[in-house]
Formats: structure tokens, sequence, C-alpha cells
């Protein structure tokens, strides 16, 4: 970027912002938990959305930090219940919070998140209040409804593309939608420009999920944060492997059946020969043509609006392609 | 009570408002969890408060089903999460959401239920509700600050009578206050009635709680549901246990420190042994004056509100009073 500090001044003002909030303090055991998580930082890319939408239509982004902050309470309430759920160990690097503590601590000191959240909203003029916690307990519920759908297809023995695509949708693009309208609707924008707001946010949400999964495979090992194959390992079901699973026939397919069917094998024997058979059937391609496909529906998305100030525009477009381009 | 017709008809409709609202379809695994708890029934206190809170002011109480319904669904989610934390097996006589299911799923449709008491609290009128939702937030937060104070205390050798009572005020109480003054602030009644509406579900609230420990003790066998003496077999602090503590000394004092490190003794022996130390020190009548000043202070409140009808005070009272006088 030519010139980033707009985008950094933002960012400082946020940070400070999240970082001087007391969610609160007695008994501590109930909110060292929001404090150590909160704390463990984080992009912030979620209220960051919230902010530079706003600022599409208004100046004085430092009205809602609050309410944009709301957006990343809610995100990392999201993760302190997921991380129970998924028995997951770390979380950017660091214990997670039923691992540090106990299940029981992050189960409850999730839940006075979600309050908070809902407090932190709570901010808003009262003439846009309902329709922003309208939009934000759909969203909040849909959120929840993407977690069970991934819980459940671990279950199962196929997804669909339709069911997948609909899975990441809930799970984890609708926030971004959210956060992004949310940014539009209290700089008071139209109808219609919540609409495309909250089309682009679930468009590149959806991209930025199925670069994910190809990254998973195809990263650049030294640039990669993580071990490359990890999702073939565990058998998930990622956009390509659902897709390989559709596409892949006769030996190929029998080939694949056997690899997710042996548990014990040689992990990078598996990592090689999964993704020797997603080479096989372009896999790649088909997945980079698929992410392609969203994020230029985003954009178009983007493209469609009318905004007061073009310099805040390409700031969120500059942001939104950075996050992109990304490599790991 | 002479005439409960009209009290009848508010719990019916009530009821019927509740068996027909859809918290949501798909995923099945994440709603029916919702519907399986909401529909074990239960006294439908919480919502039947903020009813008969409205109806002092305004009679159109129909008009609030929604919010009157959002306070039981908040409650119930407490119920879905704490039992997890409590490992109860039962609720109501019906197996637990987490033993039916599974924690997880115990989580998630909690987190979802506590999302749609924001949701049903949404139809407030504009100009009421930022005002219902900050003290909504406030309440929830206090109720896990509640129950987290429940399971520190679980840990700890002695509890301070002062500590314990805040427990109990945050655990159960703030939620009873909550249901009255939403019901009032829902009906615009002046700030002044609003206090004493909350302070009379405080201070009742926090008199059920101690008459639960009384009853587990001194209940009548034939007419308590459950098994009398169970507090004493769990070591539960009480404030029964907790005043004995402060109150016993020289042998009776070691005595009854012996039953609580005994953890593999009769139990008939264990719950005679403490029972007998309770009525040597005046445990009983000790906790009966507390439950008595408890509840003369919350209906010292009530007698001073100014309200417009009559009758919906005395069927107010009535209710309260019929919880009051319960044996079981």
């Amino acid at each position: 970027m030519a010139n980033n500090q707009p985008l950094v001044g933002i960012q400082e003002g946020l940070e400070q912002f999240i970082q001087q909030y007391t969610f609160g303090k007695e008994p501590k055991e109930l909110y060292e938990p929001i404090d150590y998580l909160m704390g463990l930082g984080g992009k912030r890319i979620r209220p960051l959305l919230t902010l530079l939408a706003y600022r599409l239509y208004k100046s004085d982004y430092q009205q809602i930090f609050s309410q944009a902050s709301s957006v990343e309470v809610f995100h990392n309430f999201t993760l302190m219940h997921d991380d129970i759920m998924d028995e997951a160990p770390l979380r950017r690097g660091m214990p997670t919070v039923h691992e540090k503590w106990n299940a029981n601590t992050a189960i409850l000191s999730g839940d006075v998140m979600l309050v908070k959240a809902y407090e932190m909203l709570l901010d808003t003029p009262q003439e846009l209040l309902r329709d922003a916690l309208r939009i934000f307990s759909r969203t909040a519920a849909e959120v929840c409804e993407g977690q069970q759908l991934d819980m459940n297809f671990e279950q199962l023995g196929t997804v669909s593309e339709e069911a997948y695509l609909n899975m990441i949708r809930l799970k984890t693009a609708v926030l971004l939608g959210f956060a992004l309208q949310l940014g539009g609707l209290l700089a008071e924008a139209p109808a219609e420009e919540l609409e495309k707001l909250y089309a682009f946010g679930v468009n590149v949400g959806i991209g930025f999920q199925l670069k994910d999964d190809l990254l998973d495979v195809y990263a650049d090992k030294a640039k990669f944060g993580k071990q490359v194959g990890g999702d073939i390992i565990a058998n998930k079901k990622t956009y390509l492997l659902i897709k390989a699973l559709e596409l892949a026939d006769g030996a190929v397919k029998d080939e694949l059946a056997e690899w997710i069917r042996q548990e014990t094998v040689d992990k990078e024997a598996k990592v090689k020969g999964v993704t020797r058979i997603y080479d096989l059937i372009g896999i790649r391609q088909l997945t980079e043509n698929k992410i392609k496909a969203c994020f230029d529906s985003g954009f178009e998305q983007l493209n469609g609006l009318r905004v007061a100030d073009p310099t805040a525009l390409s700031l969120l477009r500059q942001v939104v392609e950075d996050l992109i381009n990304r490599e790991k």
C-alpha cells in the first residue's frame, strides 16, 4: 500500500479500545480467561471491517469502537467454546482456555463473553438499535448452526459440495458479512448498500475458507505457519477432498478410499499419495477457480457501492486484497 | 385462593406461547435439545412474575408474552450449561441434555438459547429497548458470576455468611428481581416502582434459596420430592452448614468437623448426626428467622408499590406466598 497511515491509525485506536475495555473483575476465575483470550491478539479483521465499512459513509469512526469490538468479542466467544468442542490444545500458539483452566471455566467465561458482546452493541443510537441487534442475533444463531453442521459432517462418510459451502457460509462467512453490514448500518447507509456490504463479506468469507483448505495442501512450506497436509492426515472433509471424492473414478477412486481408510499409515506417505491424486484430477485448479469466483462475486458487490469517500473504499479494498493474497 | 381464574388464564396463555414458539429447525441436533428442555415444563415462575408485574400497571399482558418467555429461555439456558458443569444426570426427573445427547451439544444448544433469549426481548418498543437489554445483560452476567462463585466455594474449606448470601443473590435471586423489574419497565412504571419490584424479587429470591437449604434437612419426608439430607451427605456448603461451622464450638465443633471429614461413612448416620448438631445449636430457628427477614423485606417493597390495579397486586402477592409456603 502506498500510504497505510490511515489504516494504522484506525487499527491502533481499535486495539487501544479493546485493551482498555473492562469486561469485569470479580470473580476473577470468570473474567481472567476473557482477558487472556482477548489479549492473545489476532488480526482483529472483523472489527476492522466494521470500522472501514462505517468510514465509507462517515468519517467519525471513533464513535463506534464499542460496536466494532463487539464483533471481535463475539468471534472470540465462538473460539473459546469451539476449542472445547474440538478439544483443541492451542490457540494462537498458546494454551486454549479449557487447557489452561478447565472446560467448565471455558463454558462459563464464554457465556459471559456472549453477554458482553450484546452489551457492547447497546451503545448504538436508539433508532438503529433494534436492527443492529436483530442482524447480530440472526448471525450469532447461524454461526452456531454452522458449528453444529461442521460437527455433524465429521460423522458422515460423504458431504456434498453444496452442503459444505453452506456450512462454511454459516460457520465463518456470515460473521464477515455482518461485520461489514453493521458498519454500514451504524453510518446510516441505505438498505441496498447494506445488502451489498453483507454479500461482499459473505462471498469473500467463503473464498477465505476455501483458500484455507487449499493452503493446507499447496502452501509454500517455508511461509506456511503449520504442517502442510494436516487436513489430509486428519481426513478432514475439506473442499478439496469433497471434490476429489466426487470426481475420482476407477482405480484412483479406490486408491483415495484406501488412503482415507488407513488411519495408522505413514503420515508423509499419505500426504504425498493424496496430493498426487488431487494433482491427477486437477483439484488445485478447480479449487483456485472456485476461490476466484467467490472473490469476484464479492468485489462485484463492492464495486456496486455508492460511497461518499473513495479513499475509504480503496482502503477497504486493499485490506481485503491483502487478506486474499496471504500465503499462510 | 378464592378465585384463581385470572391466574389460570395468564398461565395458559403463557404456556401456549412457549409451546408454539419456534426456536429453529435445522440442524435438528442444535434445536431439538432446546425443544426438549423447554418441553420438560416447570412452574414457569419467572415469566409469570414478569406478566404479573406488568399487569400491576397495564392490563394487556398478552402484548409481552415474548419478553416474559425470554426470561424462561434464559433460565433454561443456565440450567443446560449448569447441568454440564455440575455433571447432573437428571433435570425435572428426565435425562439432562448432556446425558441424552452429549456435552458439546449441550454447550452449543445452550449458546443458541442465550441468543434466542435476547432475540425474544427485541419485540420491546424502541424507547424501552435499550433499558430492557441493559438490565437483562447485567443480570445475565451476574447469574454467571454467581455460578462461578458457587463452583469456587466447593473448593474452599469455609465460606462466610456474607459471601454465601452474595453468591445466592447473584446465582438465583437477581433473575427473579429482573423478571419483576422487566414487567414493570414494559408497562412503563416509574423508576421508583421498578426499584421496588427488583428489590422485592431479590429479597424473596434469597429467601427461596435459604428455604431450599432448610427443606433439605427439615422437610416432611412424605411431602418432599427428594432424599432428605442430600446436602448433608454431599457436604454442601448451605446456609445451615455455614452457620453451624460459625457457631459450634468445643466438642460439638470437633464432631461436626469429623462428620464432614468422613466421606465413606454410613449416610443415614451422617444425616442424623449432623441434624442433631444443627438442633443442638438452634440452626433451624436461626435459618427460619433469616428466611422470614428476607420475605419481610421483600413484602415491604411490594407494599410500597403504587399500583393501578389492587386485584393484580393481590394476585402477585398470592403467587409469591404460595411459593413461600411450598413444602418441597
